[in-house]
C-alpha cells in the first residue's frame, strides 16, 4: 500500500501530496493524522520556506474525509468528536505552519479538502477546480473549527450557501467570490504554483513567518499584550532587515538568510 | 385593509410576503412586529424546512421602514429606540430562524428591506434588484444591530460607501460585491428561488439547523464552551446521519426525516 | 523645501495632499506626524464634511514610508516601534476622523500608502492605480495595527497574498477583489472623486459621523454598553432628522445643518 501522504523537496520548497487517487484523494483518519505530523515536521525545518499542498493525479485536490471509513471510525457523536478533533488539529497545524503554504488545486476540492485549502495561505486553482461543502447530503453539521477556517476566507454569506444548498462552484465562480486567489489553465497550474512559491522564497523568511503569525493572531479577539504589539517591530533587529533596507536603497536584489 | 405580512405554504416550503405594494412594501411598525411573530411561528414548525421572503408584486422587495409613519411613531430619539428595538428583534428572529431563509428580490431592496435580506441565509435577486441604505438623506444613523447584519454580508468598505454616499447598487454590482448570492432574469427569479429551496429541502434538516446556528454563534467573539464545541458533532447520533452515510456509500439519494 | 502635507479647501470639502513627488509621495517620519496633526485638526472643524486624501502629481498616491530615512530613523526594533506607533496613530486619526474620507488614487499606492487608503472610508482609483504591500522584500513584518486596517477592507486571504508573495495588483484586480470601491479612467478621477464628495456633503453630517463611529466601534469585539446602543438612536432628536423626514415626505431635497 502506498503512503497516504507523500513528501518531496526541491531546495527550500516542499510538496506535500495527499495520495489516494482511487478515492479522489479522500483522507482516512490515519491520513489526517499523517498530514498533521508531516506539516508539523516541515514547519520546524528552518531550511524550508514554502510548502505546496496538492492531491495526487489530476482528478482531485481532495474530496474530504474518506466516508467509506465512517461506519467504523465516525459512526456516532462520540467517534465524530474524536475524528473532528483530529481534523481540527490538522487545520490548526496548517494555519500555524511557519512556512507559507499554497494549495495547488485541480479537480475536486470539497468538504475537508476545501477546509485544508482554506487553511493554506494561498489557493491557486486550475480551471478544473470544483469547490463545495455538500454536508447537507450527509446529515451532519460543519463543526466550529472547520466552519471558522472556511469563513475566514469566504465570509458568512458563501459559507451558508455552500452548507445549506450544497452547491458546487466551478473555479471561475470560486475566484470571483474570493474562495481562490487565482485560476489558470490546467496545464499552467504547476508552473504558476511553483513560480508563486519562488516569489515567496525570494522574500524574507522571518517576515513571512511573522506576517502569518500576526494574521492568525488577529483571528483571536483577545486584546494584544504589549509584548505581542512589540513583536510587530522585532524583526528590525534582524540581519535580513538590514539587508532589505540596504538592497532597496542600492536598487539591488536582497539576499535573505532567515536571521 | 389587507394583511401587511402574508404567509403561504407548499409542503416544506413557506413563503412570507411583505405586502404593501402602494408603498413599495415599506414596513410599518405593526408590519415589523407581525413579521417577527410570523418568522418565530414558522421557525418552531418542524414540518417546515425553508422559508422564502419576498415582497408583494414585482416592483419591490421592501423599501424599508414606512417613513410616512415616522412623524407619529419615530419622531424623536425615545421613539426611535423603541422602533429600532422592534427592527432589531425582527432581524434577530430571521437570523435565529431554525429553517433556511431565502430573500427573493425584485426591484427596490433598501434600508430596512436590505437589512431583512442580509439577515436571510441566501439572497437571490432579479436583474431589477436595487440595493442601498440611503440613510444620509434621512438624517439618522444605522443603529448597531442593523449595521452589523449588513456588515456580516458585505464588510466594512461597502457599508461605509452605502451609508456615507447613499449609493444605490444595481443587481449586477450587488452580485459582484457579495451583497447577493446570484442574479437571474426577472422572469426566471421565481423558478431559481424555489429550485434553490428544493435543493435545501432535499438536504438534512438537522444539519441545516446546526450549520445556521453555528454560523450565527461565530458572530459572537466569546470563546466556545466545551458543550458548544461538542454540539458540533452531536448530529452523528441522529438517524439522518446514518441515512446520509449509508446513502452516500450505496450511491443512492438519501431521504432525511429530521431526526 | 515644500511642505510634505498640503491642505486646500473648497467649501465643506478639504483636500489633503501627500507631497513628495520625487520619492513617489513616500512619507518621512515628519510627514506621518504632520498628516496626523492635519487630519486631527480638520476633524475638529465643524465647517467641514468631507476630506479627500491624494498624492501630489499623477505618478503616485503614496509609496509608503520613505525608506531612505530608515538607516537613521528606523534602523532597529526600538526605533521601529517608535516609528510604527507614529504610523499607527496616523491610521487611527484617519479612522477616527469625524468627516468622511476618500482616498483619490493614481499610480503607486503601496505599503504605508495602501494602509492610509484602507483607513479611509472610500477608495476611488484611476486605471493607473497599483496596489501592494511588498514587505517581503524589506525584511520586516506588517505590524498589527497596519495589518488590521488592511484586513478590514480585503480580508485574510488577500492580506496573506500581498505580504507573502509581494504581488502588485492593478486597479481592475484591486476593484474585483474589494480593495477599492471603484475604478475610473485617469482623466475622470478628479471629477468622480469630487462628485462623490458632493454626494456625501449633501447628506446629513451628523448621520455620517455616527455611521463612521459605529462602524469603527464594531471592529471592537467588546459588547456594546446600553449607552452605546442608545446612541444609535440619538440623532432622532436632531433638527436634521426632522428636516430629513419632512423633506422625504414632501418629496423635496433636504437641507442639513449639522445640528
Amino acid at each position: 500500500m502506498s503512503d497516504s501522504i507523500v513528501i518531496s523537496r526541491d531546495g527550500q520548497i516542499a510538496t506535500v501530496t495527499i495520495n489516494n487517487p482511487p478515492r479522489r484523494n479522500a483522507l482516512t483518519k490515519a491520513a489526517w493524522e499523517l498530514l498533521t505530523a508531516t506539516i508539523q515536521d516541515l514547519s520546524s525545518d528552518d531550511d524550508l520556506r514554502c510548502i505546496v499542498l496538492r492531491g495526487a493525479g489530476s482528478e482531485a485536490f481532495a474530496a474530504g474525509a474518506d466516508i467509506s471509513e465512517f461506519p467504523k471510525e465516525r459512526a456516532n457523536a462520540a467517534q465524530a468528536k474524536i475524528y473532528g478533533e483530529i481534523i481540527s488539529i490538522t487545520l490548526g497545524a496548517i494555519l500555524d505552519c511557519r512556512h507559507a503554504t499554497i494549495a495547488m488545486i485541480m479537480g475536486v476540492c470539497t468538504g475537508g479538502g476545501m477546509e485544508i485549502a482554506c487553511a493554506c495561505d494561498l489557493r491557486i486553482s486550475a480551471e478544473s477546480g470544483k469547490f463545495g461543502v455538500p454536508i447537507n447530503k450527509l446529515g451532519h453539521a460543519l463543526a466550529y473549527p472547520e466552519m471558522k477556517v472556511v469563513q475566514s476566507v469566504v465570509g458568512r454569506a458563501l459559507v451558508l450557501e455552500l452548507v445549506l444548498e450544497g452547491r458546487i462552484l466551478d473555479a471561475r465562480e470560486a475566484e470571483r467570490r474570493g474562495l481562490v486567489n487565482r485560476v489558470v489553465a490546467d496545464d499552467e497550474l504547476e508552473k504558476e504554483v511553483y513560480d508563486t512559491a519562488k516569489r515567496i522564497v525570494a522574500g524574507a523568511p522571518l517576515a513571512a513567518r511573522s506576517s502569518k503569525k500576526f494574521m492568525r493572531r488577529l483571528d483571536d479577539p483577545t486584546p494584544l499584550t504589549s509584548a505581542e504589539s512589540d513583536e510587530g517591530y522585532a524583526l528590525c533587529d534582524s540581519e535580513d532587515y538590514q539587508e532589505g533596507v540596504q538592497a532597496f536603497l542600492a536598487k539591488k536584489k536582497p539576499v535573505f538568510k532567515g536571521r
